[in-house]
């Protein structure tokens, strides 16, 4: 490694052109933030606008000793496309427009491209990119973090989707290479591309990706199910999956709390339920081609949810076409928002598991800081958990260190005690690497650490999956 | 690596026990052939009943300088399982019962363990291991393979169903690793597990998983339509993703010629037109959960169908529930290997270019061998195709030669003109390891080589990933 010379700022210009460099603080400040707000010092932001302008950064990058971090939409929430003192590698002008093969029920699209605009294109063909998210990702950033979201249950998360890859590798020459084909079946030789889904971007920088796409369900309707125990959601969602198979499309778990600060800080919500917040509730969607109609699906939901509230196990729902319960359920994570400080766990156990869990880790929670507000929520269908609490604006400002406390406490019991994973969906970066290292046998952070080296010998982005290894990291 | 000595058998006797060390020539037989017939040349077999054996094996083996194949139930096609005077590393006692989780969905399940005691053991649970194959494979076979299948189109690879992997490496240490969780959502480091499935078993040795399952569906119909025109094959299956979304569960295309072989050769069938064989058929499947009646599943199948009847873009169909549709779609191996020599073309195109490559493939293979009998079948709706070719009985042994050099040409069609792949769900092994080298660039070759000597420096099973790269191969 040189060090940073004074031309590297000429080079890169040279490479991609005057006005795609960004130095000035004004400038830099959006390209240091990402979803959970701040933690990026970027030294400059490059924005190449193709494949090859990527390589020229990259090469030129390393010939000055500077290290680069890929950045999409800043909409990640691990820190990984936050840059300390690095060049920002933005890929928002790779961007072409998808092309999007009906036949196939593929798209090839840009790396800088957002899901929307991805969905808008795929929607002419009545198509549809089956990864629900809250947030508006680039292509690239969800591959780097292998995005699940709510629609998981039916449709996977981003690797399942993805068929093929051209990337530019960290090698120090800028090599391009593209990997797989624009097929759905393919088994021709070791799969690499698949270490790029959930790479947090430390292995290259994916320029561009072929996925599947889903036919765009016609009919869809969704149940907000008030429960009296949140136990009764699994008997809830086992009797759908055995009734609707694979017309179950969604099966969302709301806890009172978090419903209750929702509907008290997002002044457009209505209250879903007349005589107020359950102990929990499930969120149920339903949806299907034009050959399954609407009134079919509201009676598979009626005919589930209709005994439970006889019988005392519910105690009361709401059935539509989804539009105003989708919108409680995405207002959420703004209700607790502002209500204060947020300590966020994105975590995953075995779905039977799920609310003995919740229980264990709001009894452990609550007897140590009894402050906190637990207002969890998320995907009981995969065993998805944001295991959320809030620090509330009334107490003033979070006491440091006090969320990285919490946190240790509730991924510990994940881990060792339910075998679950402490970054179910929102991946690996700086925010949450010491608990990596921490929960990852060593053994498996060594492999993956030489794997990182092997294919980024280079060097590139935030994350270094050998981190605290034996033989030791890249840096 | 030290040379074989003597007592290598010794050593393993001790590891794992007297009986469990086949040496005589009858005993080795069975284990010399796969799913395509012998091929192998086993210097013993070892059967180790535990990954503490399994290791033992690997580290005993490479102390005395001696290579080592992994074997499930050789059912494999492209010889990944068979030995070239190595040890035959046999999975068939590491088998204990399944261990099914129902309300995760999940089984914990031993590599040797076949798909049809999984499924016996998930099916009491109403769960599927949703993979359909012809064969009965083992787990760790189906990983190593990557095996997709005819619903396929519905659930996708082995790869999408896999959560967590326990292996031991190929690294003359024996050492045992876990990769991943037994939860669906999980994004906590490097994917390394992904690598293993599809790998040919050369990189270590599979002898656990937790896998996926799927509700199995309380209600099925089936429907083989006979098509005035092969390209109204697409048009069907497009109207039906429109029309049923996820309720369609499989899409097979079958040629005239390869029903009429399967009709002729294997006598238990009946013909299910009574106006002959079509040019080509579709055999479609819709499948749901019990809400969804069988009733309603075979109107949707006759509402696309029938005006295709009507305007002559379809002359007959059948609509059952499948059980003699899929034995004839069952039997078309059986009944091309009854006919003659076959070569097989295990390949996949863009759903949309599969007919049109069909007829060029077809056109290129007749003009220069025009006693080759073309009766290729697939899978239409993901784009996987078998196009196979039958050297008729009556014409004498197949010329030597003559199949590598069908494939070849097949295959350039395929990569070259398609951007297909010339190996959609069998892998890769000793008989395509050629075609491997031949359509995979060899700066994609060598990155393969590299991670593949990276987790398995001792070397392990019969593919060299990085055949042919210029910085050359593990041997």
């Amino acid at each position: 490694m040189t060090r940073p010379a004074p031309d590297l700022a000429a080079a890169l210009r040279d490479a991609i052109g005057e006005g795609q460099l960004l130095f000035a603080a004004p400038d830099l400040a959006g390209y240091d933030q990402d979803g959970r707000g701040p933690g990026g010092a970027a030294l400059l932001v490059a924005r190449p606008r193709s494949a090859d302008e990527v390589a020229a950064v990259l090469r030129i990058a390393h010939a000055h000793g500077v290290a680069v971090v890929p950045q999409g939409a800043r909409s990640g929430l691990a820190g990984a496309g936050l840059a300390d003192g690095s060049v920002v590698l933005s890929l928002e002008r790779v961007a072409g427009p998808p092309r999007i093969d009906a036949e196939n029920r593929t798209a090839e699209v840009d790396a800088g491209v957002p899901l929307s605009a991805l969905n808008a294109a795929a929607a002419e063909h009545g198509l549809t990119f089956p990864i629900d998210l809250g947030a508006d990702p680039t292509i690239g950033g969800m591959i780097a973090a292998n995005t699940g979201g709510a629609r998981f249950l039916r449709h996977g998360d981003v690797r399942r989707s993805l068929l093929a890859l051209e990337v530019v590798l960290a090698d120090g020459q800028g090599t391009q290479m593209r990997l797989g084909n624009p097929v759905w079946k393919d088994n021709s030789g070791l799969e690499l591309k698949q270490l790029f889904a959930s790479s947090a971007g430390a292995l290259g920088v994916v320029t561009r990706a072929t996925v599947a796409l889903q036919p765009l369900p016609a009919n869809s309707v969704c149940a907000l199910v008030a429960l009296a125990e949140p136990a009764e959601a699994l008997a809830l969602l086992l009797a759908l999956e055995r009734r609707a198979g694979t017309l179950l499309s969604a099966f969302e778990g709301i806890s009172g709390t978090a419903l209750d600060l929702a509907l008290s800080h997002v002044p457009r919500l209505k209250p879903p339920f007349a005589g107020g917040s359950p102990p929990y509730c499930a969120l149920v969607e339903l949806s299907a081609g034009d050959a399954i109609p609407a009134d079919l699906l509201m009676d598979i939901l009626g005919e589930a949810i209709t005994p439970m509230i006889e019988d005392g196990r519910a105690t009361d729902a709401v059935i539509d076409e989804g539009r105003s319960l989708w919108a409680v359920r995405h207002a959420i994570p703004e209700g607790l928002r502002t209500a204060g400080a947020v300590i966020a766990c994105d975590i995953a156990v075995r779905r039977g598991d799920l609310m003995r869990f919740r229980e264990e880790a709001a009894a452990a929670v609550s007897a140590r800081w009894p402050e906190l507000v637990i207002a969890d929520f998320g995907h009981c269908g995969d065993g998805g958990l944001h295991f959320n609490m809030v620090w509330p604006r009334a107490l003033g400002p979070i006491p440091a260190g006090l969320a990285e406390e919490v946190r240790r406490l509730v991924f510990a019991m994940v881990v060792d005690g339910y075998h679950g994973s402490f970054s179910a969906e929102h991946g690996i970066g700086p925010r949450n690497i010491d608990h990596y290292v921490r929960f990852t046998p060593e053994p498996v952070r060594a492999l993956a650490g030489r794997v990182q080296r092997l294919i980024a010998p280079a060097g590139i982005g935030r994350v270094d999956f050998g981190a605290g290894a034996e033989d030791g990291s890249p840096a």
